[in-house]
């Protein structure tokens, strides 16, 4: 199944899903019309390709009080420390993603935090505490204009 | 219901939706230990103070061929023009997310691509023939080893 | 009076009135065993002399709402742009500070805004909306462990 | 008092104080059409509320011989020694301002001196003396057009 | 025979013509111990494959008088003239390769001249009279300690 | 033989063999109206004159895998251990070309590798892991619309 | 004379005159063992091919009143504008040297000044009015511990 | 005789001499009609203020074999290591000048070597060779169209 091509039908469910996971079987066959059965072997076949991976609620951080969102470049002292460091990243709950990137910085990393004095507290206590980091640059986010995902 | 301060039952209730959005709320009620009636009235309070905005099935962009993922700095030729070309990059299905951030990018924003020559072709038959444009750097990540959402 | 030399004494008086500019004057003849007039005569020196442009009441901005302090360099299109953008920035409230500096930025200037999203607003709807500005790199500052003045 | 929200007359207020400490209230009181009790509660209630901290003359520095003003980014060799430079920065009555920010420097310091050679004696016998600094980057102020305070 | 893969018979025979493009196939066929019709089959699918592209002889472009080689990266004043620019830059013989990458270069290329007073004729009159590049950036080597090719 | 000087047979005749290495000498001869000889002649004398250093077979590196070309500008911790580090790198049969160029990097070097993921285990396994390097920056090239000798 | 290859007895002579240029050859001839006339021949022969330009007084700028001594670094708003640029350069008395370089800068010029806001005012009033600069980046030298002419 | 201003007879006494130090006295006396006792001693005068500093035969550093002119930025491991870093190039005699500069450079050299192998071999074994430094950077002039001293 690892190869598995979608096709227009799975296209259309897998949009579907994406904008609502609850949605019944019945209304997608409805609506593309086809039968139910049929919805149910495609989004079978898709979750053993490995295409679906799950399911879950949308949150809005802001909501939850992450007010500022943040990138930060990191350089390390040696560029072979990578793995610890990103070990030590992994236990921040604060910071959500972390890439190993061309360019100019040894790991790049998305950190959500609450106010500015939280997001100095994880710079200084959390993130600066790491003895592999040289020197950190962090771009904050004013806005967020475009926020989505790919479309299949 | 604006500022509502979520308790720890409700931050129970957000991650295991955030696991599983299909997950049956008398399955919730019987781990938390309350009735499926409290469930539904905390998953309703959340959902009006939107803090909870929605489902969707989770999807392996790497399973759909999008292998190259990226981002990329644009510096704008007038800082002025700024609102204009995010509804231009806004049109371009590859861009996925976009940011206004402090730094010396202009705009910061995660591509999507199927492949190098797919990624070539974004950048110099979409994003660089936008007249605002001045220049680009591309970061490509060749690793994503942290990529998760914050903890209620 | 131009070039008036300030003495120990003229030091001392000054260093008391950058605390509290409202202490009385006996009480500074008293702590420097020298007489009210003396006082009096050398703080007027210090007036002419232009050390002493005046007296004010100390505010914290924060206090005010100023939450969000930042350093902001700026690169204009045409350096010979630089008088008239000087007086735009000065019609902007937010612009507390402003410099020609060596170093890469055309102007660089400080400015406090009330949140993040006034900062957003400060930048996008006044800042980069000046014709002759291409680029602007922003610094804010989280953090300002030293604040003071010169000593006399 | 923590949340004093100021309203027209106390701006009034503030702003004139803010030009001239040392304003009699009975003037200030002629001024905006109220008793100069009123004057006199709404300084209390804006000095208990930490808006108000004190009264200062001010000085002009270049009267005093500081005739070169700059701002120095500081980068360290570990960005965990922050703190302790911070301690040793405030030692030097030449740095007269220090911030953390975000951007490249690990601090950004305001530096006021007599000359140039008085600039490089504070460069290389007292910052560059410090053990945790890695390397400075100085941008000397020829000029500061703006200079002035946020306006309540 | 697009997706021909080439096995260690390919690869031994491969290096032997990359060291020596006159070696006679009996000699080969004699080292790798087979037939030479052997190698005549092996070269002319690689050929037919597109791994094989022709055969040259090496020079050493010092001795033609091309003393020094350097990389230049170029800024483009708009990104979307890439395409001319390119046309332009082909037009010049001393541009032996040009690239486009990601990074803060719009394009990259490698020039040889035969001094500096020839690389200055280059840029000044070749290079940076094309109407769409704002400014080069270049790199001189002043050695190549490695200069070879992958091996197969 | 050492400053042999070639003449426009000379040059016609090193095209030539550029473009084809295996030429008979028989039909150089009749394309330039000389003898067979002649053309004998002058390829031994520009052998021994150090400006044809041998032939090889053309490949196309896509064609055997290798799909990824960068570059990878590197910095070392001390610019003294540039020997140690070439000597290293060229262990490390995926690094092509590395040079000694005046700009910001200590070493610049040309990858080629089969996937983006072979770069990332490149870079990780076994450049990154040299002990002399502080950092790397990688310009991934993603065309190649030049890519020639230099003309005789 | 053009190609001239100066002895030891050349160096000698060439030395003594970098250091005095009013020294007598008499002394000259006693102090190198040789006659009077060969001192002369020399002489003559050096400036016969150029390597003597002339004699000149050395003067200290500081003296002078020119106090600030810099580096600036010109960025163009198109390369094609370097020749002018340079000419319009020469016509300010404070610019003493001009470079075409490699690296980053367009043009690199160094100049003296006699003060702070004698250099604000050769950079706002002179150097920033040439249309063709878009913009300048200023290193100024607070100490220049080696000046001297390279040893023949 | 510190404070000695020049008038406009010195000056066109120093013009004269900086083109031409060894010009008689009795010319300059007829040209700016005073006696030859007058230009004695205008020109003691300025010897004795300093602003004479000696006299000296100008060489064209080219004619003697010196053909390569560049700037190196130096960045050092520790800024304290400065006093030190300053003494060991000064004991290398192509290091004609050093600055001690304001920017991102530790340290900022003239460098003349006589060819570009030449150039490398100061790099490598003398300059990086100083354990004090970290990096280099290498703006090789490719022309220098002024070359003049400040008027007087």
């Amino acid at each position: 199944m690892e190869n598995y091509q979608i096709d227009n039908l799975d296209k259309s469910i897998l949009q579907a899903l994406m904008n609502d996971a609850r949605i019944p079987y019945a209304e997608l066959a409805k609506r593309f019309s086809v039968s139910a059965g049929t919805i149910h072997v495609r989004v079978e076949k898709m979750k053993q390709a490995g295409i679906i991976t799950g399911t879950k609620v949308c949150i809005n951080a802001k909501k939850l009080g992450y007010d500022v969102c943040c990138f930060i470049g990191i350089n390390l002292k040696h560029a072979r420390d990578y793995q610890e460091t990103i070990a030590q990243l992994e236990s921040f709950e604060e910071v959500v993603e972390a890439y190993y990137t061309t360019g100019n910085y040894s790991i790049f990393i998305k950190v959500l935090s609450q106010s500015m004095d939280h997001l100095h507290d994880v710079l200084v206590n959390k993130i600066q505490s790491i003895e592999a980091i040289q020197s950190t640059e962090t771009l904050i986010s004013l806005q967020a204009p475009i926020m989505r995902e790919i479309q299949p």
